[in-house]
């Protein structure tokens, strides 16, 4: 109800009758945050409690193509490999979909190609709804700005707000309880010296999601209370640590965001822990690192996979130290 | 200054002139907090933020010789082994005793035998003070109740002020600016089917001083915040659960009060972690297990050790799941 008159208002009234094309095509890349978005102030809408600030990786997403089909059904394809319809992520896809159909028969083959492992918390939900929306964008002409696009990408994944852009995005959380006034926008600032390592502990899927572990600790955690304080110094410090290009500042700010956002969930009930023993000695051996004088800060999102930040400069020493790290230079895409 | 203040308070004007006895000698367990003490609101007097709630390992803490000496300084020996004056350890001990000389040149003979790892969080320091302060008073034969015994032993470390008494222990954090009102008492319920587990993963003395972890949350955790309120909410359900004996309600308030503290540390910065991936390792243990239906639960301070707690039914099934673990009858002792 509350999603359909999101789709009215970016649509004045109400979705164009078909689509132009027979195809719409899109790439969107997965971004981290460094600044996290962790609570919702509205689930239907995934309205923010907070604003969030990430940085795009430019190579790692997810490109979508979409075609119009003669069929009863959607059909998926993910990497090449059917999705049954009852899956709960093709159920949740399909329900997205649901609203933006201009009429009930009118179905669509939808072709995913990601690049990164899914619901490991790397994003995957982020660059998937980002393409999606702007597939869809394509296939019917719609000609929607990325202000548009962000508002509708959230009503299928919160993160997916930040995924039009490349570089540094802000989310803002924005006031209004229908939610136009929540969308992201980029920051326009590079910095080419800036690293990310990508150091893959686990490929498993999450034994929880990023949507129901979010509601749990807002629903239990005496902690999370603090959280929106912490956002809003962590969000003003990284602001002004981009601006300065102040790299520890930057870094650390972000370990520390992560560090309390896990540690909000901690306290939840029953308690959720995405770290597995193999995090924590990743973790420690960073510490132990930058104990040593090296430049080398972490963030972790809804998963136990680890994602260092540093700058060019540290960059032969950190390959050393961990060898199966992927690095990606976040602004030379 | 404000410490020898509340010497004056307790022995109404000042401490008796010389010790009635030549030697002195008292036992005091060690406490696990199920409630944890952790922030000071007046760091001399270790006087805290909150409340706290502990339980006694009977058989597990400290044991303190004290005998007058004709020499010009204290000698100390812990487990047999002289411990040089100018170590951490020796300093804070004597400088402890200052307090209670009578006059300058009055100096003893310490000797400690402590059943614990020093330092690895087990609460060493807590059955230590605990242990000496009441040895202090067997040797001056000064008669003084538990609870000034407790209000003495807090200003050596805080805990120590729950470590007069076996079982259930509250100790309430007071109110006044001195501290008179901030000492420990018993709850008297006993509750025999009650076992802790002491899960020693490492033996290390830890890398950063609890005192020291708890003034860093406390100035640098935007989460501290919250702590008192969650401690206000954990310790009116721990004692309803020992009240009715409801071992879920009590072991599972108490795992989250622990995470929440381990939480705060993490929101820390620098962040302070005490966990290894042994730890997460038992932890993720003992999640799977009371998934699976067995009902065990964990504490942890500040060190990577656990103490899981379980009642007597689940006792051979948690010694086969943890082989190594050392199970205490907290009301058998």
């Amino acid at each position: 109800m509350k999603k359909a008159n999101v789709i009215d208002r970016i649509f004045h009234g109400g979705l164009p009758a078909s689509p132009r094309n027979q195809k719409g095509l899109a790439f969107a890349p997965t971004n981290i945050a460094l600044c996290k978005y962790w609570g919702k102030r509205d689930i239907e809408l995934n309205l923010p409690v907070t604003s969030s600030l990430s940085i795009a990786l430019p190579d790692k997403g997810t490109m979508t193509y979409l075609s119009l089909q003669d069929k009863a059904t959607d059909t998926i394809l993910v990497n090449d490999e059917e999705i049954a319809l009852t899956t709960p992520f093709a159920e949740r896809l399909v329900c997205y979909l649901d609203l933006f159909r201009p009429k009930k028969n009118w179905h669509l083959h939808i072709d995913i190609k990601i690049n990164i492992p899914i619901a490991a918390g790397l994003a995957s939900s982020a660059s998937g709804f980002a393409s999606l929306v702007a597939a869809l964008n394509d296939l019917g002409a719609w000609s929607l700005t990325k202000q548009q696009l962000s508002i509708l990408a959230r009503l299928g994944s919160g993160s997916a707000a930040r995924s039009f852009w490349m570089g540094f995005v802000e989310w803002n959380a924005g006031v209004q309880s229908d939610g136009m006034d929540s969308f992201a926008m980029p920051l326009d600032i590079e910095w080419p010296e800036l690293r990310v390592g990508i150091l893959t502990l686990s490929n498993k899927e999450k034994p929880i999601s990023s949507r129901e572990a979010m509601q749990r600790t807002v629903n239990s955690s005496v902690l999370y209370s603090a959280w929106p304080k912490k956002i809003a110094q962590d969000l003003a410090i990284l602001k002004q640590a981009i601006h300065v290009k102040n790299f520890s500042l930057l870094a650390g700010t972000a370990e520390s965001n992560a560090l309390t956002m896990h540690a909000t969930m901690l306290s939840s009930w029953p308690p959720i822990c995405y770290s597995l023993p193999e995090t924590l000695a990743a973790m420690r051996k960073v510490w132990e690192l930058r104990h040593e004088g090296l430049e080398v800060y972490f963030t972790q999102d809804a998963g136990p996979n680890l994602k260092l930040l540093f700058l060019e400069k540290n960059q032969a020493e950190l390959t050393e130290a961990f060898p199966d790290m992927e690095v990606i230079s976040v602004f030379e895409g």
